[in-house]
């Protein structure tokens, strides 16, 4: 369907960040890049593309949709893809053993209004072309968004993935449904200072030997994580709970000299 | 996003048809069976595919989307691949200078599953990759309908336009939204009803002088295409109208030698 009014300027209104994680095809980064242009979308960022970036076969399949390539960021980890966002949602077509609310296409885009409305950054995760998401890519998420397939047959390219959301971020979402102010319940911190929260505990964790078998340290954490993101703490909130891993693990750092002990028996001494 | 799950049995419930005209590469064919396949869609409709039909571009496209591929029909005309329908609209991303009405995918999903609900046929004309549909074809159509895209970056290509309309059935238009009987006001004929009414008067044009030049024809034609498709004749109408156009047709062509001439001037008498 041709219709392109080039004479049109191209604004860039606020709207969720698209994330791909290791996309592999420079030409699924370009169909993304053109699907999300047509609804309005621009904030690409891509976490290790396998051929690198910039990429010839992204350039063609974008059929022009330069605003958007030319915007394109490439970061080393998700963590720091997301470290400005305070609300991600992970796209995934597989139901996850995980504690994890799961919304509809709809549902995701209304949320994500609300929240860019209020001045803050969303994001929705999208996985490799062959397996999708991992499941510690999905426990950094807030939530799951899936789309109403046939199970029957449900598999869809990034690209297709992509041009629905935008479409229902446009659709649903989009700036009519923002609301003047934000809510109160909207004040989580930057993701970076939940991945902070994260990479502290598990490091004192690896210290305190709570990962009795290096395989299974995998899926523990990916189970902390989703249960720590679903608290969507507050900045003030992660401070708090950061100075409680440091207080309790300073403690058998270096223990304090003059603590009584009149019960606790077993406390190292050294 | 991977997740079909294989041993989901295949339904083929009742969904609009998506016939594509013209289309020129395998590989959107097979991309538009996909797309069909991943929203419960299965009937698919070739109008002189460029390349013929079978295609193994179009099977290497379609992902295993087998259960479409291996219903697709091709038609040697549009008339001919509408004929059995009683509701089409026709995608596009321009606008016409066509009295028709213009939908939104929401409305025009909503139609087509009161119109299906009601056990009648509906489907979607997409145009070819290059240009669209050509406004003889727009005409045929009970409607216009276009997608909400960004006017400064409209270009669909033709797969992404049938996924996102098969996404809307299965979203908005779906079974859930069949009433239990159907409209009065959807009494339609079939389209091959109509087709034969349009033949048979411009037939009966040509032979009256009616286009007055050659090259006026087509829109003259589509104009009154346009104008006698908006009605939503029932078939007894059309069989009405064209005892009309035979009737005014007879009088000129084997004039009645026994007709008077007083008053009551021109009825036929044979």
């Amino acid at each position: 369907m041709a219709g392109t009014d080039t004479s049109l300027p191209i604004t860039l209104a606020p709207g969720p960040a698209i994330i791909l994680c290791e996309p592999q095809l420079g030409e699924n980064i370009g169909s993304t890049a053109r699907a999300m242009a047509n609804f309005g979308l621009w904030d690409l960022r891509l976490v290790r593309p396998r051929d690198g970036w910039p990429n010839e076969k992204a350039v063609a399949a974008a059929s022009r949709a330069d605003h958007v390539l030319e915007r394109v960021r490439v970061f080393e980890t998700l963590e720091a893809a997301i470290a400005d966002l305070t609300l991600v949602y992970a796209t995934t077509a597989r139901s996850r053993d995980m504690q994890k609310e799961v919304l509809g296409p709809e549902e995701a885009s209304s949320n994500m209004a609300r929240h860019i409305g209020g001045g803050q950054g969303a994001g929705l995760l999208f996985g490799r072309e062959r397996w999708g998401l991992l499941n510690d890519e999905v426990a950094m998420a807030d939530a799951i968004v899936t789309l109403p397939v046939e199970p029957a047959f449900a598999s869809l390219n990034i690209a297709q993935a992509v041009l629905l959301m935008s479409y229902e971020w446009r659709r649903n979402g989009g700036a009519g449904k923002a609301l003047p102010f934000s809510e109160g319940l909207d004040e989580a911190a930057p993701r970076e200072e939940l991945v902070g929260l994260f990479q502290h505990l598990e490091g004192v964790l690896d210290q305190s030997g709570f990962f009795t078998t290096p395989d299974k340290r995998p899926s523990m954490v990916n189970n902390l994580r989703t249960a720590l993101t679903r608290g969507r703490f507050t900045s003030q909130e992660i401070r708090t709970l950061r100075g409680v891993i440091s207080s309790i693990d300073r403690r058998h750092e270096r223990p304090n000299p003059n603590r009584q002990k009149p019960q606790a028996k077993d406390e190292p001494k050294e």
